[in-house]
């Protein structure tokens, strides 16, 4: 009966009733497990990387498994392990008062072979056997001797009144009231509840961590992209700083650590300004997507913007921390550290080489100003790197702490993710350590206007094409062919580094051309066609081309997206209406 | 008569004789002239874009036609035009002596307008009329005012009987004996009679100047190329240089020149050690000449070797001679100067930007070594700049001046050559100063083994391809994919840095990986497949692609091709022979 009551009550979360469960249950328990199966091969072990294998195609699915149907089929497959436990354990446990442990005691419980112990408010739970039928996989491990609070904050699929009717079944015991008091204490509240408003015309990615775009008509209008407009890409939740205590460390130079105020770093060195377009890894992954599906967001092609960003030289900050030819000597990399934490504590993590950090030409800055205000919680308050012509990944946000090392950080993203592989590499032959970390990336460009799948007049005898333009590394981009006829023909667009009616950017010595250019052609009609590919491909001073097109650049992480950028318009014939 | 007879002397050079020549005179008279304007319109005005002019396709035939048909050509148009000519007048100088100019009188005469005139030996022409019947063009303007032998022993195809002929008819005086001393002073002997031997194993592609690529399977064999085969490329005759008397200035540093001689060069500054890899711009140009015809020597994919380079730094030299911070205020370019010289005393001449040229990463060598050996005439001997991971032109070689400037080298080749343009740029929009000089070069690779036609057995099995690949810049080449089907699907090829038996070369930091690597792939025979088409794309650390065809990247001076490289070869069935 209890059984029954459960599986009626979930009418309110689904179409499901109980009727149609005892079928399904059966029927899709397969599914369940083959998920959790899935998410474990894909070697996240992560926050990350989980919201990453909630992405498109079959992640759709996911996260309807995850809001509702996964949870009622946990709550099933639960159920049915249930009926067949001892009913005298049942009984007994119902009618003695349960035992109180310490959290010591619980946090000796984090396998399965040490049982698996989890605490949610006063009470203590044993989840051993419920983790083979989570549908989130072996991530519930991660929550093993410790709360579950900040974890369904993160995953808020958990905030749901039957799933804490699951977990009553598993309660083995109470916590004891001193280390209750000392829970209360831990935030219990949803980590991205802090988060910044964000300006609604931007496309949603993913919304917790929050990864949006703006739409791509909006980035061609502007050079300098408003910090509202500008891309998000956070990994965590925006940690919440308080910029009178916030603290810089540096480490890793023989000599101590140097430890900066955000006061330090204003008053201490001098300010420098850069404009630097920062883009994310994934920009333009949905093309690789429509070839084959990836693991990632699945960014159009505005996961791309160029700010001004102002702030002390990093390399002034290493000398001051005692840098120098003998540190020179054995270091490699200089690591950054984020204040953004997932549950376990773990923070978000980059390193770039070193000779890009303590470069003159380098312009890595410890930004504190974004197109010539404070920097934005979005993108880093109170301070962040910004590392031009590399990859958005190593510009951390929000950073804490500055690691001189003869290695690289050892962080999931610079070691397992944000790497380029074969066409023919899959999930299965995969080698990580066999590709180097992404820094500088390849010569990119795309059509923002006309929109695919636009209508033109005919009336209007000319087509306007306008697009962006950028190369990683400081190489300049020199030059934009755009064809009208799918790469057949090619004309010579315009090139801006400028908005309309300021003055251009003065020119940037060779190697540090950090910034974007803004292109536009205009072009008669063809008479015949009725329909236009437009296409566009960048050079940059280095003469690299942008391959011609996707299948041979597909990655299974969908990173590196820069083929030709192709739009589809239609020609609409005049009407004659006499 | 004196018309019939020389035409009938023509018979000695080529199968016309007096008969069909009346006819074929006035034929062929409007192919000439329009082969003079086609060398007009490219304008063309130095000795190697002359011999640019000369490359395949159509230069199959202009080589012929300068070499016997032009000639007779042009001997036909002078005759006409010779009948013409007043009789009263030709008698009068047959009979009356000549009279004797002096050099200043000859030079006052270098335009259609002044007249032109030119020395041969001891006489004086006025060639003015027979300028626009030159079947190279207006190129022989540039003799105007001045003695032809250096001119003729350049360009060989005027070492025949009947060019004397037609030149005698233009005679209107002796030049003066004083000056005719001064011009024997003046060699006159074929500027490349003191070339070097070469290994007859080279494919030339141009004697004089000597352009020469190895066979590509040769390529793959060394991971450091032999001298003797690594591709030559030269723009002038090899200059004879006496390493006793041997100088180098370094000029545009206030303070004033520094001369060093070679011994200074090696007993005054540190001794690096660089293996770099040089490639020409017009590496594997034959593939774009494929797709449509263009300007310049039609390379394979062979003009490109890798050698180690030792020498000073360029950059302790610079310091040397006063280069400091204040000169880092105003100077952009370091300028190079050869030893090889045109007939107008033009050098050959390049530039790279300053920070390249000072930077401690960029490691630019003054070269006095190629392979622990001194450098072999054909490579710059006594010295040669080496400049790593930039296009084999600005690696000037025989170097004699090193100026730092605020400006690039004004040489044709820096300026009007060696730069990429849209393919839909030709020699009539074409803007030279609209793109930037060739600097780094692409992300490229080829298949050097098997060749392209080859035939394989079934028996084998499997199929071993082997290829170079290489990036500008000093970016790493970090993955070659290989495919046999067209660039349906890929493998990943084994990379090598090293020749077999040897240890590989050490790491290079970051950006300073100057060396091409060298891989292999052996796969499986696809058991259906009666045709492989094999193709090679590589990827560099910046993770720049090559593009997949030539068409899109086709460019008017068949620069940068680094387009897929593809090899098609057949599978032979095995016979059942019992």
């Amino acid at each position: 009966m209890l059984f029954l009551r459960r599986c009626h009550s979930l009418t309110r979360f689904g179409p499901l009733n109980t009727q149609r469960y005892s079928t399904l249950r059966y029927q899709v328990a397969p599914a369940a497990a083959s998920c959790a199966v899935r998410l474990r091969s894909s070697g996240s072990d992560d926050q990350r990387s989980y919201q990453h294998a909630r992405s498109p195609g079959w992640t759709h699915g996911l996260a309807g498994l995850l809001a509702g149907t996964g949870a009622v089929l946990a709550y099933c497959l639960h159920q049915h392990k249930a009926e067949q436990i001892d009913t005298t354990k049942v009984e007994s446990t119902e009618k003695a008062p349960l035992p109180v442990f310490s959290q010591a005691e619980v946090t000796k419980h984090r396998s399965l072979e040490d049982g698996v112990w989890v605490t949610y408010k006063d009470s203590v739970y044993d989840i051993t056997e419920f983790v083979s039928m989570h549908p989130g996989g072996d991530k519930i491990l991660l929550a093993a001797g410790g709360a579950l609070e900040p974890f369904w904050a993160l995953y808020a699929v958990h905030n749901q009144e039957h799933v804490l009717e699951i977990l009553s079944e598993y309660k083995v015991g109470e916590l004891s009231a001193e280390d209750q008091k000392k829970l209360q204490a831990v935030k219990s509240s949803d980590p991205y509840a802090s988060d910044p408003e964000r300006h609604p015309v931007l496309r949603i990615n993913n919304l917790k961590p929050f990864n949006a775009e703006p739409p791509p008509e909006i980035l061609s209008d502007s050079y300098i992209t408003p910090s509202a407009f500008f891309f998000k890409r956070n990994h965590l939740p925006v940690p919440q700083v308080d910029p009178a205590s916030y603290q810089l460390h540096v480490e890793g130079i023989p000599g101590g650590v140097l430890t900066l105020s955000l006061e330090d770093l204003k008053t201490q060195f001098p300010k420098h300004t850069v404009t630097a377009t920062l883009q994310c890894a994934g920009n333009r992954r949905s093309e690789m997507n429509s070839v084959k599906q990836v693991k990632g967001l699945n960014w159009g092609i505005a996961a791309i913007s160029n700010a001004t960003w102002s702030g002390a030289k990093l390399r002034d900050v290493l000398l001051a921390a005692g840098y120098g030819p003998d540190v020179a000597q054995w270091a490699h990399h200089v690591q950054f550290e984020g204040l953004d934490k997932d549950v376990t504590g773990t923070t978000y993590g980059a390193s770039i080489p070193l000779n890009k950090a303590v470069s003159e030409e380098g312009d890595v800055l410890l930004a504190y100003e974004m197109n010539g205000e404070e920097l934005p919680a979005d993108h880093g308050f109170p301070v962040r790197v910004v590392v031009p012509g590399t990859v958005g990944a190593r510009n951390v946000k929000w950073l804490g702490r500055i690691i001189v090392s003869k290695d690289e950080s050892s962080s999931h993203w610079q070691q397992n993710d944000y790497k380029g592989f074969s066409p023919g590499t899959d999930w299965d032959t995969v080698d990580f350590k066999s590709a180097p970390a992404i820094q500088e990336l390849p010569v990119q460009s795309a059509v923002t206007t006309p929109a695919d799948g636009a209508v033109i007049d005919r009336s209007a005898g000319e087509v306007t094409v306008k697009g962006y333009a950028w190369s990683g590394g400081g190489r300049e981009v020199v030059r934009v062919d755009v064809s009208l006829d799918g790469g057949k023909t090619w004309q010579v667009a315009q090139l801006r580094a400028n908005d309309k009616g300021q003055p251009p950017e003065p020119p940037r010595p060779p190697g540090r051309a950090w910034a974007w250019k803004l292109w536009e052609l205009t072009a008669p009609l063809p008479p015949d066609a009725q329909e236009l590919e437009i296409v566009c491909k960048a050079v940059d001073n280095s003469y690299n081309m942008q391959p011609d097109t996707v299948p041979p650049i597909w990655n299974l992480r969908g990173v590196l997206s820069n083929a030709w950028h192709r739009v589809k318009v239609t020609i609409k014939e005049d009407k004659e209406e006499e």
